[in-house]
C-alpha cells in the first residue's frame, strides 16, 4: 500500500528496495516499532488507498477550506455571544427602568441580575469544564511553547467557555471578551483540524499543530472586535516567542474572513448600517494634533506604563494574598460560589446609579467607551448637556467633571483588578481598555482646561481633542498591561481613524518601556501564579546572558542507561529516578550518547522481560526441546519439575488476569483460594481508602475513625492469610524469584525498545542566550550536554528558567548546578499535593493545574 | 580578570574552581583553543577591566541608545535623500518651464536631465561599490538566512547607495526608494553596532547580528515613507522566515522614532504644516463604501494578482532574455552605460508632455499618486477642470479619461518592468504602487460611470469614490508583487485613512492568493535570477512534505575523518573533497559521530605536523636527549647525521621566511642561491600573471601575447634552475621526504584542533517539512544524519533546496540521493566562472555575485 503512491515516480528497483525494507520492518522483527513515523505512514497510505476523493480535497487546497471554515465558525460564535449578551443587557436595562420610581426594587434588580448570571457562569464552568475559567491566553502561551495541558482544548471546554462567557458579558461586570475568545478560537481550530484530518493526514503533524493554534489565536482576537490586522499582531506578540512568517499570512486570511463575516452579520441584523469600525470616532482629520501636544501624549504613555505595572502587581497580589491566607482560602474552596458572589455584589452596589454610581457615570456603564471617545470637550459643555447626548451622564450638576472621571477611574481600576480573578471566563483587555480611555480623557480634559482656546502654531489654531487623548490612553494602558505595541493597531481599527498614529505609537512605546522594566505582562504574571511551565523572556541585552554557559547551570549527575547494562541496573535506575526520559550511552566508561529512551519504554522492557507470559513461553520452549531430545539424560529431572511448577502458577495468574477468580475458586487448591480472597480484600481496602481520603479532607472525624477501625480489622485478617499463603506457596514463589533474579542478570536487549536516536544536544560552552533561543525555538523540555559525543550533563527547562530569572533580575549571578533534574511531571504533582494541603483555591478551579505531559515533538527524532 | 566580575555573587570555593579550570585551559594545554567562546570571554573581561564606564553604558541600556541612534541617522538620511531629490526635481521642472515656447529645447532638457543623473548614478555605483546596485531586499533576505555576502554591508556600499539613489530619484525615473532604504538601514545598523561594540561586546554575538539586521530592515521601510507600523510588518514578511518576537518590539521602537524624526524634519523645513500622512486622502468617513461594491473590490484584487505575477514574470524574462542573448550581453558588458542610457532615453521620450506624454498625464509625472488618490470623480468633471486642480492633467480634451488611464497604466507597466533592471539602486515598490493606484482608479471610474447616481442601500445613497478604489488597487498590486499583506497597513499609514480596511484586506488577500500560486515574489524571483543560496518556502500543505524523509534526499557517501586515523588518511580525505567541514567519527567501523571539524583546521593540523618548524623542534629535542645521554651507544651515529642534515635545511627555510634571502645569498652555498633565484622568479611570474589576467579580461590581445612570450622565457629559465637544484639538493630533499612519509604514518592528534563538538544532527526518518523548519529556524548550512550515534549521511542546503523545489512543483516526487555533497563555496565559484564565459551582464555588476562564505553561526557549538 505504501508503495502505491510512489511507484509511478521512482524506478522499480527502488520500489523493490522499499518494499523489502518495509517487509523487514513488519515481519523480520515483529516487536520493533521503528518510530511513530511508520504508524503515520500507514495512516497516509490508508488515506491514499481509500479513495481518490482525498486527493481531490488535497488539490482543492484543504488549507483554504480549513481557514474559511474556522473564520466562519468563529464569526458566528462571536456574533452569537455578542447578540445574546446584548439581549441580556437590554432585558436588564428594561427591567431596571420599568421599576423606575421604586428605588429599593431597582437596587434589588440592579444587583440580583448580574449576581444570578455570574453565579450561573461560575457553576456552569465548574461542572462542565473547570479549564474554561480565566483568560486562556496564559495557557495558550504555554501550549504554544510545546507543553500539553490536558483537557484544555476539548469541545467541553468550548461549550463551557462560550456559555459562561455570554452570561458573564451579559451581567455587565468589567470582564473582557478577548482572552476567552483566543481560547475559544484555539479550541475551534484544533477540533476543526481533527475533523479535517479525517480527510487528510496533514493535520496530524506535530508542527502543524502549532500552526493551527497560531491561526486560532489570530482569528480569536480578530473576530472578537472585528479587527483582523490588530488581531493577528496582538496574537503574535502575546503568544509566540518565535513566529513562523508563513502563519502570518494564514492568520490574516482567516482573521479577515472572520471579521468580515462578523461585520456582515451585524449589518444583516440591522445593528449597523454598513461595515464600519466598532467604536467609530469622528475626529477632525486635517490637523488632528499639534507637535506641542506631544509632551502630554508622552505623559499619558509614561503614566500608563506605571498604572499598567501596578494593575498587574495588584492582580497578582489579590490571588496570592488569598492563597496565603489559609483559613480564607479553605473556606472559599468549600463554598466556591461565595467569592464571585461577593465580588459581583460589591461591584453592582458601587455602580448603582442612584447611589455612588451617579459619581461615576453609572448610567452609561455599558456604553462607556463610545462616550469616552466622544468628540466634544466636556468641560466646555458642563452647563448645557443637550448636545452631549449619552455623554451627559458624565456631567454631574454638583461635582466637577474631573472628579467624576478620576473617581470612575479609581473605582473601576479596583473593580477590574478584582473582577478578573473571578472563576469565570474573563479577559482583562476590555476593562483595561476602558480604564485607559478614562485616564486619557482625564488628561485630555485637563489639557483642554489649560488651553481653553487651543494651541496656536504656525497661524493654525489647534483645538484640544479630549477624545483623541482617550484613544491614546486606551492604547497605552492596554499596551502596558499586555506588553504589546499592537494595541495601537487594534485602536485604529476599533475607532476607524488613524490620524493620531504618531502620538499613539509614542505613548504605547513609552508605556511599554516603563511597564516592561517594572513587571511582567498580565499573562506572564498569571503564568507565574499558576506555576505553568514557561520559559521567561530574556529581557534586555545584559552581558550576563553571554557570560553564563550551560556548564554553569546544567545538572552533572545524570542517571543513564548504558547499552551493555543488565536488567538489574535498569531496575535500579528506574527505582532511583522519576525523570520522563533517560539517556542511553554506549558504556559507562565511554559515556558516548546514543540516544534517549522514554521511561515508559524502559518499564515495558523490564516488565516484558520478567512477565509470566515470557516465563511460560521460555518454559514451553524448553519443554519442547526436551521432548524433541532423543534421550532422557541428566537434565530431564530438573526442567520437568520447573515446568510443572511454572505451569501451575502460570495458569493461576492467567485466570487472575481474566477476573474469573471467584467462579473457579471452588475447584482450586487452597493456595489459589487464599490468593483470590486477598485480591478481593485488596479491592475492598482500596475503595475504603478512597472514602477515607474524602472524609479526611472534609474533616468528618467521627466517620473517619469508625471506618479506620474496620480497615484495621480487615488488614489483620489479610495479614494472617498472606502468611498462610507464603508458607503454602513458598516453593513456587521461591522458584519464580530465583528465575527472576537469574533473568535480571542478563544483558538488556534494546531491540524492542523505541529509542529516540538524536535527542537534542548542547555543549558546555553554549551561552545562556543561545540556549534560551534554542529551547524556545524548538520547544525543548530538556537537552543533553555532550562533549565530543560524551554525555556530560543534562539541562531541563526548569534549570534554564531559574538561571534566566536569576540573571535577568539581578544582573550577573552564577547559580550552582541545581540539585535536581526533576521530572516536570512530578513537580506538578507535588504542586498539586501542596495545594491540597494549603488549598489556594480562592478561585478554585482556576488554580487547579491539570497534570501536563511534555509533547512528543520536543525531541527531534520523529 | 574573568573572575573579577562574578566573585561578588558566587562563593569563594566556586571562584577557586573556576580559576583553576581557567588556568588548566590556558596553561595546561597551550595549543588547545577550546572554542571561540573563550576568545570572546577574554574580550569581555578586557572590556570589563578597561573601565567602569562600560558598565555604565550597560546600565543605561545601550540597546536604547543603539535604536535611537539608528532611528535618528536613518531619518536624517531619508529626509536628506528626499530633500536633495526634491530640489533636483524642482530644478528640472524650473528649467523645463523656463524654456516654455521652445519645444525642441524643452525636449532636450526633458531627456538630457534624467539621462545625466542616471548615468552618474550608474557609474558612481560601478566605481564605488557594485554591491549597491539593485533593490537590496533579495540580498538581505539571503543574509538574514545566515549566508554572508561579502562587501555587502560596508560603509562604501552605504555611500554609493545613498548618492546614487538620490540621483536616481531626482531623475524622475520610475524607481523606488524603499528597497534601497532597507539596504541602507541595514548597513547603518551593522556599522552602528560595530561602533557600539567598542563600548560593549554584546554586539559581537552572531545571534545579535540577525537581530540588528531585522531592526535595520524595519527602520529602513519605516523611515522611507514615515510608516512605522507598516514598515515593521513589511520588513518581517519580506525578509524573515521565522521571526523572533522580541525584535518586533525593538523594530517598532526604532521605526517609530525614525518616522517621527522624519516627519518633524518635514515640519521644521516647512514642507508640511504638521505631522500627517504622506499622501493624505480625504474620503468621507461615515459610509465610505457599500457592501454591494465588494465584487468590484474583489475584481481589483484578483486582477492585481494576475498583473503582479505578470510583472514579476516580465521582470525576470527581461534579465534572462538579455543574459541568454550572448552577443548582446557581451556588448552591454563592454559598454556598461549604454543599457541605462537607452532605457532612460526611451522612458523620458515617451513621457514628454508635448509628445505621447499628453496621453498619460505626463505633466504630473512626479505627483501622480496624490492625483490618483483624488477625492473627485474625474468622469463627472471632464467638462470643467477647474475644480480638479492638478488632477486636470488627466483630462484630455479629445481622449476619454478611461483611455488616458489605461494608456498610462500600460506604458508605465512596461517602463517599471524595464527601469527596475537598470544597474542603479532602485526599488520596485513605489512604481508598482503607482501602477496599482492607476489600475484601481480605472476600475473606480468605470464603476462611477456604471452607477452615476451611486448605489442605494437601506435608504442611504452611496456615491462611488474612485479615489478609494485607487488606494485599494495600490495596496493589492504591491501586495501581489511582494507577496505580502502588510502593504495594506502601509497604505493606511500613507493615506491617513483606515475607512476602507475591510475591502482593502479582501483585495490584498485575493491578490496574494492569485499571485502566490502563479509566480514567486519579486524578491524571490531576483534571488533565483542572481542564484543566491536561499531556501525556498514550503508553499501549501502538500502531503509530500511529510512523506519525503531525510533518508530519501541525503548523501550517503560521506567523507569523514576518524579519531584514530593517520595523517596519510587525513591528506587523502583533504585531497579528495572540497567540503568546508568534515565529520569526525570514532572509528571507521563504529562510525559514531563525535563532532565536525572545519577543513581549514584539518589543513592547519596537517601543515603543522609536516612543518619545518616541527621538524627542527623534534630534531633539537632528539639532539638534546643524545647530549644528555651518558654513553655513546649504537644509536649515536644515525640521529647525528640526521640532525646535521635537518639543521642545514632548516636554517635555509628559516631565512626564506624572514625574507632575507637576497642579502645572504652571497655567503650561501649554490643550492641556496638557486632557491633564492627561484623565489624571486616566482614573485615575478605572479605579478606578471596578474597583469595577464587583466589584459585577458579586457581583451587587449596584443599586449597579452607579448607578455605571454616573456613569461614563457622566464619559465624555461626557471625549469633549468629547478632541475639543477633538484640534482644538487636531492639528498636533503630525499631525507625530508622520508621524514614526511614517516610522519604521515602516525596517528592524528586532534588535541590542538578546534572540533565543533555537536554539529546539527537529524535522523533518517525526519520528514522534509521538519527538516525545512529546522534549517530555516537555525540557519543551518548542512546537517549530519545519524542513527544511534552512527553517522549515516549528510544533508546540505543544496539537496534540501532541490528536494523542496521538486516536491512543491510537481507533487510527490522522490528524488534519488543526489550525487554530490558539493561545497556551496565551490558551487558559487563555478557559477561565477560560468558567467564569465557566458556573461550575463546586461546590468553588469548587478549579477556579479560575490563569493559568499557560510557564516560561522550555522553550527551549533559556539
Amino acid at each position: 500500500r505504501y508503495t502505491d503512491q510512489i511507484t509511478d515516480n521512482i524506478s522499480d528497483k527502488e520500489a523493490a528496495k522499499l518494499l523489502k525494507k518495509q517487509a523487514q520492518r513488519n515481519h523480520g522483527r515483529p516487536l520493533k516499532r521503528d518510530s511513530q513515523v511508520q504508524i503515520k505512514e500507514e495512516h497516509y497510505s490508508k488515506c491514499q488507498g481509500r479513495d481518490n476523493s482525498c486527493y481531490i480535497t488535497l488539490l482543492l487546497g484543504e488549507d483554504w477550506i480549513f481557514l474559511v471554515l474556522l473564520g466562519l465558525v468563529m464569526a458566528l460564535v462571536s456574533w452569537g455571544v455578542d447578540y445574546a449578551s446584548a439581549k441580556t443587557v437590554q432585558a436588564y436595562k428594561w427591567t431596571y427602568r420599568a421599576l423606575h420610581p421604586n428605588v429599593p426594587l431597582q437596587y434589588v434588580v440592579w444587583v440580583a441580575f448580574p449576581l444570578g448570571l455570574i453565579l450561573f457562569a461560575a457553576s456552569f464552568c465548574h461542572f462542565v469544564s473547570p479549564q474554561a475559567v480565566g483568560s486562556g491566553i496564559p495557557e495558550l502561551k504555554t501550549i504554544m511553547r510545546g507543553v500539553v495541558l490536558k483537557e484544555y482544548l476539548t469541545l467541553k471546554a468550548f461549550v463551557a467557555k462560550v456559555v459562561a462567557l455570554t452570561a458573564g458579558l451579559g451581567s455587565g461586570m468589567p470582564v473582557g471578551k478577548e482572552g476567552p475568545f483566543v481560547h475559544i478560537a484555539s479550541i475551534c481550530a484544533v477540533v476543526l483540524s481533527k475533523f479535517m484530518s479525517i480527510f487528510c493526514g496533514v493535520y496530524e503533524q506535530p508542527y502543524y499543530y502549532t500552526d493551527v493554534l497560531t491561526v486560532g489565536c489570530a482569528v480569536g482576537v480578530g473576530c472578537c472586535f472585528g479587527t483582523p490586522l490588530g488581531g493577528v499582531l496582538f496574537s503574535i506578540e502575546v503568544t509566540s516567542t518565535y513566529f513562523a512568517v508563513r502563519n502570518y499570512w494564514r492568520g490574516f486570511f482567516a482573521a479577515t474572513f472572520s471579521a468580515f463575516v462578523f461585520r456582515v452579520l451585524a449589518v444583516w441584523n440591522k445593528d449597523a448600517v454598513t461595515i464600519t469600525a466598532l467604536f467609530r470616532t469622528n475626529f477632525r482629520m486635517d490637523f488632528p494634533f499639534d507637535l506641542q501636544e506631544l509632551p502630554a501624549f508622552a505623559i499619558i504613555g509614561i503614566c500608563s506604563g506605571f498604572l499598567g505595572a501596578f494593575f498587574v502587581y495588584l492582580n497578582r497580589q489579590v490571588v496570592l494574598g488569598i492563597r496565603r491566607h489559609k483559613a480564607l482560602s479553605q473556606f472559599l474552596t468549600k463554598y466556591r460560589l461565595i467569592y464571585p458572589a461577593v465580588i459581583t455584589f460589591c461591584i453592582a452596589s458601587v455602580t448603582f446609579p442612584h447611589g455612588f454610581g451617579q459619581f461615576m457615570a453609572g448610567e452609561v456603564r455599558l456604553e462607556t467607551i463610545s462616550t469616552l471617545f466622544d468628540n466634544y470637550t466636556w468641560i466646555k459643555h458642563s452647563g448645557d448637556t443637550q448636545i452631549l447626548g449619552k455623554s451627559a451622564a458624565w456631567i454631574h450638576p454638583k461635582v466637577s467633571v474631573f472628579v467624576i472621571i478620576l473617581l470612575f477611574f479609581l473605582v473601576k481600576f479596583c473593580m477590574a483588578v478584582i473582577a478578573t480573578t473571578m472563576p469565570i471566563p474573563c479577559g482583562g483587555f476590555m476593562p483595561v481598555f476602558v480604564l485607559g480611555a478614562a485616564f486619557g480623557r482625564l488628561i485630555g480634559e485637563i489639557m483642554a482646561s489649560l488651553f481653553p482656546n487651543g494651541i496656536l502654531f504656525d497661524d493654525i489654531l489647534y483645538q484640544i481633542l479630549p477624545g483623541g487623548y482617550a484613544v491614546i490612553g486606551a492604547a497605552a494602558l492596554t499596551g502596558a498591561v499586555s506588553h504589546t505595541v499592537s494595541t495601537a493597531v487594534i485602536c485604529f481599527e476599533l475607532t476607524g481613524q488613524i490620524s493620531h498614529i504618531l502620538p499613539m505609537m509614542v505613548a504605547v512605546i513609552l508605556a511599554n518601556m516603563v511597564a516592561q522594566s517594572l513587571q511582567p505582562s498580565l499573562y506572564d504574571s498569571i503564568i507565574q501564579v499558576k506555576k505553568l511551565p514557561y520559559l521567561p523572556d530574556l529581557g534586555w541585552n545584559h552581558i550576563s546572558k553571554y557570560n553564563i554557559f550551560v556548564e554553569d547551570i546544567m545538572v552533572q549527575d545524570v542517571k543513564f542507561v548504558s547499552s551493555n547494562c543488565k536488567y538489574r541496573d535498569l531496575q535500579a535506575v528506574l527505582q532511583s529516578t522519576t525523570v520522563k526520559s533517560l539517556p542511553l550511552v554506549d558504556s559507562p566508561e565511554s559515556m558516548i550518547l546514543l540516544g534517549s529512551v522514554e521511561r515508559s519504554e524502559l518499564q515495558a522492557l523490564l516488565q516484558t522481560h520478567l512477565s509470566p507470559e515470557r516465563r511460560r513461553l521460555l518454559n514451553r520452549e524448553m519443554q519442547q526441546k526436551l521432548n524433541e531430545a532423543p534421550y532422557d539424560g541428566p537434565w530431564a529431572n530438573l526442567p520437568k519439575l520447573k515446568h510443572e511448577s511454572f505451569a501451575y502458577v502460570d495458569e493461576d495468574e492467567d485466570t487472575e488476569e481474566k477476573g474469573e477468580v471467584r467462579e473457579r475458586s471452588g475447584q482450586t487448591p487452597p493456595v489459589l483460594r487464599c490468593q483470590a480472597t486477598i485480591v478481593i480484600e485488596f479491592g475492598h481496602l482500596f475503595s475504603v481508602k478512597k472514602k477515607l481520603m474524602i472524609f479526611w479532607l472534609t474533616c468528618y472525624k467521627e466517620q473517619f475513625y469508625s471506618i479506620w477501625q474496620t480497615v484495621l480489622d480487615r488488614w489483620r485478617k489479610m495479614k494472617k492469610m498472606l502468611l498462610a499463603l507464603a508458607i503454602d506457596s513458598s516453593p513456587f514463589l521461591c522458584q519464580i524469584d530465583a528465575w527472576e533474579q537469574e533473568e535480571l542478570n542478563k544483558n538488556v536487549c534494546f531491540d524492542s525498545c523505541r529509542v529516540d536516536p538524536s535527542p537534542f544536544q548542547l555543549v558546555e560552552r553554549t551561552s545562556l542566550h543561545k540556549t534560551h533561543t534554542l529551547f524556545s525555538l524548538l520547544g525543548l523540555s530538556h537537552a543533553y550536554v555532550t562533549s565530543m559525543g560524551k554525555l556530560r550533563g543534562v539541562l531541563a527547562l526548569e534549570e534554564l528558567q531559574k538561571a534566566i530569572e536569576g540573571s535577568t533580575r539581578s544582573g550577573v549571578r552564577l547559580r550552582p548546578p541545581l540539585a535536581s533534574f526533576r521530572d516536570i511531571n512530578r513537580t506538578s504533582t507535588n504542586t498539586k499535593v501542596g495545594q491540597g494541603v494549603v488549598p489556594s483555591q480562592a478561585t478554585p478551579s482556576k488554580f487547579k493545574l491539570e497534570t501536563f505531559v511534555q509533547q512528543s515533538h520536543t525531541n527531534l527524532s520523529l
